[in-house]
């Protein structure tokens, strides 16, 4: 518990932006997926870098855990307090600072969400790509290193963040990186903060790379008689310069689940879904070029689209996937595995999961980012069943230790969290203790998100 | 000086492969500029990572510095002894173990050389584009997050790295990364050695992301009426989506001294050079686009020429360019600076810089990689005037300090070695510290190519 003196500096400070009302510490102790409850002892709502300083270093002196919010859209509890303390809530820190337009960078506070940071751009000609799905928020998606359907042309945050404002675990603030381009100016501490999952400090701000928005847009789906025609096609079409914008696998099970539950004429196969960003000659082209592609792997039924209504319809319901596939089970919550595997190795690790899935009693239809070789498989679990989530939770060490053994990781875009923590020693071996010293080496009380990541002493 | 035991230990192991002699000391002491030459003790050449792990763990226990050597061509004394040691030179760790093209990667020893690499690549389609100049050693461009002519498309060492085996100062072998495309599992390992300068390890293998050999290429060369007019070219030419593979500025003294020199026929302006990469169509389309807004901005003689030996003409005199420059003053060494800055500010930077270099007695034309808003001063010193040395280094560091102040770093490509320490604390501020913590978690006795990039105890 948090001692009564460390609440009444902290009130003294924020007044009523420091909540322990049970409704709020609920909500801050919740997560989307089948992670339990872990509400923290309180919740501050701060409206500047000083401030979060401040909660930082009073909680330093109080030995109390802090932990950053941003949208709580995170899949594997990293937002969640299993040692309590308190968490610092960055809806009011979500202003959109600054639009570089001819250096094409952005500065935003970390509780601006993507699309609200859209919005702000749409009358400039650029756009902020990276699209995990979610709404979530900017500081949320650099500290999990997230990416998402268009990572494959744009990158993941990795590729966007060009620098960062951190609060550190004893309160003082850094900035990492510059406006430049490029610097070899010393040790990558944007990357290092980038993915470091708020356990080595607190974002407070930051600066991100922008993107012309496409002249152009085509959309595309095909069915394929199987995973490896899908992916082989994405590979040949990879290796002769085709640059899609999103590259969406969805297995026959997910096919089946969209047309009984969302209204969808998919075939009962494999599926791509594709989108093309360029000028209107090149989205033409590549839409051409892959559907030449598609018919010589035997892939049926390739329609592509440039008209904004056309694409919304082929879209759309890969859109709602991810809740059509959770609803089709009433009561189910679920475990969304993400490994992520040389694409070279993918068509045999996605058919060995769906193997084994299909061997269990859980449904599980899979969905991927194939341009990456990331993917997931949705695996539906009783509420309230222990016995269905221990099986869920089998499945996916299976697929993660397959993924390893090709070369691949446990997270391809989710992070460690809660949910991947048990798996890190086997991905990283002795990496995984470099990690750790340099944990001890920004956050020697382990204060920053305790229990995610880094091995638990 | 190294302790003689520690020698004898090393000896037993290497043999002939651990060399004292005085001629190989002084090539592993000597730099490619102005820093003075600072020799090891001792020169050793493993022939495997086992060997580079047993070299490592005999220093540490000996207290001895080891310092990495790939090819000896950086320009900031990153490889020198300031402090002893062992060094140890990667030669015979030069070998591509494994082209994997469905993934469009290759793993590679330290030691092999980016132009070895595009050999042994060329039937495959694929290539390795970084292009720093220098037929530097991948394990080198690396350690210092090189880039060059082709970042401004392909990216720095920092996009193109996706994995990493590591010695660490005690000895222990790490690898970080994977061959999948992305990955969320902790922090970004690969990253924080990509850059450390063998400041917290020694890269003993990589894994290298490939790019398909371009279809077609084009080649152009545009005269300016002033820096300003160039810059904003290429500024809109990146908002509109134009991709060059390469945008060089030669500056009106470059061109000067090109014609007077190499036989170049140079209006006496400022000058962009370009390549274009791509299908035949676009690259054509890329050529006559830029040269639109090349004529808009007041442009004149532009040429484009997709022909090889046509392109080859226009870039010749580009590639040779730091030689000629230097040749241009015979007995001097040049100081490089390397500063690098947001683009919208680089026309004020680079037109300050010459300003400030024409009033000083010291010749340095700019030549720059513009579309990252990097560039360089050569700064031509008589070697054996202090005087000069000191006045060049003046000229440096108000280079620097005006890029800080835009918002820039202190250096673009060519890392801080000993050239660029006392700027580390103005860049980068606490975050300086930061780095030092992460120095000390991971090489604790400083024992790892000391002297260099952080605070220096």
């Amino acid at each position: 518990m948090i001692p009564e003196n460390a609440l009444d500096e902290l009130r003294a400070m924020l007044g009523e932006r420091l909540s322990t009302g049970k409704g709020d510490l609920d909500l801050h102790g919740q997560s989307e997926t089948w992670h339990p409850p872990m509400p923290p002892d309180a919740v501050s709502y701060p409206r500047s870098t000083q401030e979060v300083a401040d909660i930082v270093a009073v909680c330093a002196r109080h030995n109390v855990p802090v932990i950053g919010w941003g949208t709580g859209t995170a899949l594997e509890g990293h937002a969640s307090a299993p040692r309590g303390g308190v968490t610092v809530d960055f809806r009011h820190m979500a202003a959109v600072l600054e639009v570089r337009a001819e250096d094409m960078l952005v500065r935003v506070q970390p509780g601006c969400t993507r699309e609200a940071l859209n919005q702000e751009l749409r009358a400039t000609g650029m756009m902020f790509p990276v699209d995990p799905g979610a709404n979530a928020s900017l500081g949320g998606m650099a500290a999990t290193r997230a990416s998402g359907t268009t990572a494959v042309r744009y990158g993941t945050m990795r590729d966007q963040v060009r620098g960062l404002e951190v609060v550190l675990a004893d309160g003082r603030v850094i900035r990492t990186g510059t406006l430049a381009a490029k610097t070899s100016a010393g040790y990558d501490l944007t990357s290092l903060f980038v993915g470091s999952e708020g356990t080595l400090g607190l974002i407070t701000e930051l600066t991100l790379r922008l993107h012309g928005q496409p002249e152009a847009i085509s959309a595309a789906v095909c069915a394929f008689p199987d995973t490896g025609a899908a992916i082989d096609t994405v590979i040949l079409a990879t290796q002769m310069g085709l640059r899609p914008a999103r590259v969406e696998f969805l297995d026959a099970a997910t096919a089946q689940i969209i047309n009984d539950h969302d209204g969808g004429t998919f075939e009962m196969r494999p599926h791509l879904m594709l989108e093309f960003h360029g000028s209107d000659a090149a989205v033409a082209e590549e839409a051409e070029r892959f559907g030449a592609l598609a018919a010589e792997a035997g892939g049926s039924g390739y329609r592509w689209a440039t008209q904004v209504e056309d694409r919304n319809r082929l879209w759309a319901m890969r859109h709602a996937a991810y809740h059509t596939i959770l609803a089709s089970r009433p009561g189910s919550t679920a475990v969304v595995t993400d490994v992520c595997v040389p694409i070279s190795r993918m068509g045999e690790a996605i058919d060995r999961a769906a193997a084994e899935i299909a061997a269990s009693p859980i449904p599980g239809p899979i969905l991927g980012h194939v341009g990456d070789g990331n993917y997931h498989a949705i695996l539906l679990v009783d509420r309230s069943s222990e016995t269905e989530l221990a099986q869920a939770k089998r499945l996916s060490d299976a697929m993660v230790l397959h993924a390893l053994d090709l070369g691949g990781t446990a997270t391809g875009e989710h992070g460690v969290g809660l949910g991947k923590l048990h798996m890190m020693a086997r991905e990283h071996g002795a990496a995984w203790d470099v990690m750790g010293a340099v944990k001890r080496a920004l956050d020697p009380d382990g204060l920053m998100n305790p229990g995610k990541l880094v091995r638990q002493n």
